[in-house]
């Protein structure tokens, strides 16, 4: 696991006509600190990749609302107990559980069927914190379970890992410790 | 249209993967003023109906993310310029639209295709600010486009817009003015 990702279970309140469920209580967050700026969501059709993207000043809180996913991690934080590591969490609408990612930790998302994912972000967007590498980076060591079928051209055009470190360096998103 | 219910259009970025959508910034809250402090989604098959449901304390604000829901609408608050008003909205995870429903004001969703709806309110819930009546008294003056075909065992049992009324006259839930 890489250190400071955290997966909370949500826990589903099921009867006959569905769900409700608890995603986020601004007096009890869960994650503890996590603070949302905004919400958005993805709806992704099936076959969707979404990334590489990494942050340097932000953390996301991502939700699977409904369909399969897969997401794909690897922790770029200089100095993190499990820097350069990668990780692959399979996540679904039939079990809800949100996934705090830590910036300066990359992130794919691969819609395994038609999907949304819900989103919250600890600042507004405003595009300047936004960075890419293309999700095929054989350094990513990342073993999707297929291969993409549409990719935003943003994506399809993203650079390496290494160009995507080197555009992370003025920016440092470093290791800030257990419970950051 | 009820005093107050504000309907909010959001603008979904669409591509050919699917679409990306703001649902809530701290920063731009639409509606000005809503501030949540939580948030649950909603998840009904086709046929059920949540409601009729009002609080005197908090507001609402629902969004269709996906399936298609019939919401029923009667203002109970004294001195509204819409006292007594009733309306049905239809609302789609195709056009995305937040619908901000004041405290006072009766409320019920009914899923016309399986469904999610994302819900947030303005106060932690701890069950104390729940109050509903039969979702087919005839005072409401709804016509639901169809009858339910699942309610849970509270809304089965609820009672009469009368007895709603006696319930909420305690807790007084006043018209507040414009922009309130």
């Amino acid at each position: 696991m890489i250190a400071g990702v955290a997966v909370i279970h949500l826990p589903m309140h099921r009867d006959v006509r569905g769900h409700l469920t608890e995603l986020f209580s601004r007096d009890r967050p869960q994650p503890a600190g996590f603070v949302p700026a905004q919400w958005h969501v993805l709806a992704s059709q099936a076959g969707t990749l979404r990334g590489m993207h990494a942050h340097a000043l932000h953390d996301d809180l991502k939700i699977t609302l409904a369909g399969e996913v897969v997401l794909g991690l690897k922790d770029l934080r200089r100095g993190s107990p499990s820097e350069g590591a990668g990780q692959l969490l399979g996540l679904s609408g039939a079990a809800y559980k949100g996934v705090l990612i830590p910036a300066g930790v990359a992130h794919g998302i691969l819609a395994v069927t038609d999907s949304l994912v819900l989103v919250g972000v600890t600042l507004p967007y405003d595009g300047t914190d936004e960075f890419e590498c293309a999700w095929n980076d054989p350094r990513l060591g990342i073993e999707w379970p297929t291969a993409p079928r549409l990719l935003s051209e943003r994506d399809r055009q993203a650079g390496s890992l290494a160009d995507l470190l080197a555009a992370l360096e003025p920016h440092q998103p470093l290791w800030r410790g257990p419970g950051s």
